[in-house]
C-alpha cells in the first residue's frame, strides 16, 4: 500500500512541497511549484491503507483520530495545499474519482430526508450543546454566513449586516406582518425580526435543543407574545404567513424534496407574499456530499447548484425575483469561527473529547477552504407569487428602511 | 365551424364581456364577470375556421389581413382581455392545448439556429430599414427593455438608465478595458461604452443593415478608432476580451446551442475578467415561442426559463455572479414603443404597407402583455472566471462610477 500511495501523492502534488513520515520513520519528500510547505506522519499502516482505499474519508478520520499527525501546521494549512492541488491537477486519483461517482450514484438515496430521517439527522449537529456553538459563534448565534459589505467587518458586525440584508428583501415595510422561519436555529434572526421590525414570527426547527434555547431566549426579552418557536417539519406547515424566510435551513432538504419545499412555500405565502431563501450552493453544477461531511457533521445533506433548484422553483407557481450570489462570505464566516473556536479549545475540551474537537477543526478548516477554492457559494434567493409584489428596482435593498412604496405604483395599474 | 367556435369562446370568457359580429351581420355577446368591454367583427368565415383550427396564428393573422375588425377598441384592449381570461381560465381550449404541445415537441428544431440559418432569422427582422425602428425607439436606438428605477423615467431616460446599469454590472473600472458586445444591433451600447468608459469596443452582428449603421455612427462621432464593428457570428469568436456584453441577443441563439454560447464567453474572456448577459425570459418553466411570433417576428426565437440556462453555464465554467430579474420594465417599454409607433404611423406607413403596420402593432401590444401577464421578464446574469473578479457585495452597483476596489483587497489575498 506504501508504493501506492506513494505513486498517488506523488502524481498529485504539483504545488508547494509535502514531508510525509511513514509509520516506520522514513520521510518521503513531495516537492511542486514553488509554495506552501507541509509536513505530517502517519501513526500506523492502517491508516495507510484507508488513504489508498477511501481517501475522501481517510483524511478527517485519520486526523479526528489521532492517526494524521501534524508537524509545525495545522489542518487549515494541510487542507489548503490538498485542495489547491487537487484544483491545479484535476481529478487525478481514480480511486477519489471513483468514490465521487458513488456518491453521486447514491445522493438521491443518502439525501432521501422523510420526516423521522430529517428530525435525526438535525438532531446529529444541532442538538448539540448550546454551549458548544456559543464558543465560536457570534453573541446572536447566527450559524449561518454572514455578510462583510466591505470586507473589514468584525464577524458580529457582519451578522448584523446579514440580518439587515435579509430584512431588506423580505419587505418588512409595516410592523405586524406574519413572518415564517424556516430551521431558525436558537432564534436569532426571529427575535431581531420580531425587535426591529415589528413583525409577528413563527419559527420552527427540528432541534429539541435549539427548540429550547430559543424560547428560553424569547421569554427573557419578553418577546414571547410576538415570537412563537415549535418544533416542525416544514411539510406539515399549512398556514398563511405574509412573508417566509429560511436562512441556512434548505442545505438539509435533499434534492428529492425540493418539490415538496417550494410547493410549502407557495402554499404558506399570502397572494403578495415575499420570501426569501438563502442556502449554500455550488458554482461548477450538481455533485454530492464529501462523505466525510456526510457522515460526521451533515447526514442527508446537500448544497446544490442553482440548476438543480430553478427548475423546482418554476414548477412550483413562484416568481423568482432576485438571485444574489455571495461568494467569499462564508469563507469569512468560517475563518472567523475557526479562530473563535481554536482560542475557546480549552473550554471546548471540557464538553468533548479530543476526536470531537478534531473532527470541528477539519470541519471548519475544509468548509472554509470549499467557499475558497471548490466553488461553494451562498444563494438568496427571492420570490413572490405576483409579479409587482417587488419594487422595480433594487434601489430598496440600499436602505432597508425604505418600505415598498417609495418605487412602487409609478406604472399603470394592470392586475385584472 | 361557427357553432364550435361560440362554444369555446363562450367557455373562455369568464372576465369582461366580448361582442363578436359574425360574417353574417349577426352579434353574440360573451359576458363575463365584470371587466373590460371589447367588440370585433369577422369579416368572413375562413377566419373563423382558423379560429378553430389554428387559434395562435388565427388572430394576429386575421388583424394583419383585415379580417378581423375592431370596433371602438385597439389590438390591444382586445389581447389584454384574451390573456387576462386565459389567466383566469387556464388553458382550457383542448386546440391551442394541443398546437402548444406540437410547438414544445419540435422547439429544438424550431430552435436550430446554424450559422447560416441564424444569419438569415436576423435579416428576417433586423435588416428592416433603420427608419422604421427610428420612428418608435429611443434616439439611441436601444432595441431592447429600458430600466426604470422608480417608473417615471421618460423612454430616453430609462434607455439612458438601462446602459448605465449594465456599464456598472461591467465594472469598468478603467479606460481601455477590450469590450466584446455580441448583437450589437445599430451600435448605441457599445459607441457608449467607448464615449463614456473609454472601452475599446468589438461590437458584432449578423444584421447588414444595421453594421452599416452602426459603422456610420462611429464614423460621425469619431469613434472609429475605438470601435469596431463587424459582420460575425458569435461562434467565430477567438480573441479575448476583459468584459463581453450581450443584451437582447442570447433570444435568438436557441436551447440546443446555449453550451457552444456559454463555451464562447468562457474562450474569450480573460481570467479576471467580467461578463453580462440580458435576456428576454420566462418565470413559469421551459415553454415554446408563440407560434405567431415565430413566423412573423423572431424566426428561431426562444425566450429560456433560467432553468434552461443555468445547467449551460455551469458546464462552461463560467462562475454566476449575480441575477437580476428585471420584471415589469419590458411592459413599461413596450408600452413607449406602442405608443410612439402610434403617433408615427403615418411615416410608416409610407415605408410598409398597412398589413405590416398591423402586424407590428399585434407584436408590440402582444409582447408587452406577456411581460404583464404571462410571467415573461427579463433577466441580466454576471459572470466571472474567477471568484473573486466581482466586489463582495453589490454596493458598487448604486454608482457606477465606484471601481471594484472601493470593495475588494480586504479579504486576505488568497488564491495560489
Amino acid at each position: 500500500m506504501r508504493a501506492v500511495l506513494d505513486f498517488l501523492i506523488r502524481r498529485f502534488i504539483v504545488l508547494g512541497t509535502f514531508r510525509l513520515r511513514w509509520p516506520d520513520g522514513s520521510v518521503s519528500v513531495y516537492q511542486g511549484a514553488p509554495g506552501p510547505e507541509i509536513a505530517a506522519g502517519f501513526t500506523d499502516w492502517a491508516v495507510v491503507r484507508k488513504m489508498v482505499l477511501q481517501p475522501s474519508l481517510a483524511v478527517g478520520e485519520g486526523y479526528m483520530q489521532g492517526q494524521i499527525v501534524l508537524e509545525d501546521c495545522d489542518i487549515h494549512a494541510v487542507l489548503d495545499l490538498l485542495l489547491s492541488n487537487a484544483y491545479q491537477s484535476g481529478s487525478s486519483q481514480p480511486l477519489l474519482a471513483l468514490q465521487v461517482w458513488r456518491t453521486k450514484l447514491l445522493r438521491r438515496l443518502d439525501q432521501w430526508n422523510p420526516a423521522p430521517r430529517a428530525k435525526r439527522n438535525v438532531a446529529h449537529h444541532y442538538d448539540l450543546d448550546a454551549r458548544l456553538y456559543r464558543r465560536f459563534l457570534d453573541a446572536d448565534m447566527q450559524y449561518s454566513c454572514a455578510y462583510f459589505p466591505t470586507g473589514s467587518e468584525t464577524l458580529e458586525q457582519a451578522q448584523i449586516a446579514k440580518k439587515r440584508l435579509i430584512a431588506s428583501k423580505l419587505l418588512l415595510d409595516r410592523p405586524g406582518l406574519r413572518v415564517l422561519d424556516i430551521g431558525c436555529g436558537w432564534g436569532g434572526l426571529a427575535l431581531t425580526l420580531a425587535r426591529d421590525y415589528g413583525a409577528q414570527v413563527t419559527g420552527i426547527t427540528l432541534s429539541q435543543e435549539q427548540l429550547d434555547v430559543a424560547r428560553a431566549r424569547a421569554r427573557d426579552e419578553g418577546l414571547d407574545g410576538q415570537v412563537r418557536f415549535e418544533l416542525r417539519d416544514y411539510r406539515s406547515m399549512n398556514e398563511s404567513f405574509d412573508r417566509i424566510v429560511s436562512v441556512g435551513m434548505f442545505e438539509h432538504v435533499g434534492v428529492g424534496h425540493y418539490g415538496s419545499y417550494f410547493a410549502t412555500l407557495n402554499r404558506c405565502l399570502t397572494p403578495d407574499g415575499v420570501a426569501l431563501l438563502h442556502s449554500i450552493g455550488r458554482l461548477r453544477g450538481p455533485s454530492a456530499t464529501d462523505p466525510w461531511l456526510a457522515k460526521y457533521i451533515f447526514p442527508g445533506g446537500y448544497a446544490p447548484a442553482l440548476s438543480e433548484v430553478l427548475p423546482n422553483v418554476e414548477r412550483s407557481g413562484l416568481l423568482v425575483t432576485d438571485v444574489e450570489i455571495l461568494r467569499l462570505h462564508y469563507a469569512e464566516t468560517l475563518r472567523h469561527w475557526r479562530a473563535r473556536f481554536a482560542a475557546n479549545r480549552g473550554e471546548i475540551a471540557g464538553l468533548y473529547d479530543e476526536a470531537f474537537c478534531r473532527m470541528f477543526e477539519f470541519y471548519l478548516a475544509g468548509a472554509e477552504l470549499a467557499f475558497r477554492r471548490s466553488g461553494q457559494m451562498v444563494w438568496q434567493m427571492q420570490f413572490a407569487r405576483a409579479i409587482n409584489a417587488i419594487p422595480l428596482s433594487r434601489n430598496y435593498l440600499a436602505s432597508p428602511e425604505q418600505t415598498r412604496h417609495n418605487s412602487l405604483g409609478s406604472f399603470e395599474e394592470t392586475r385584472v
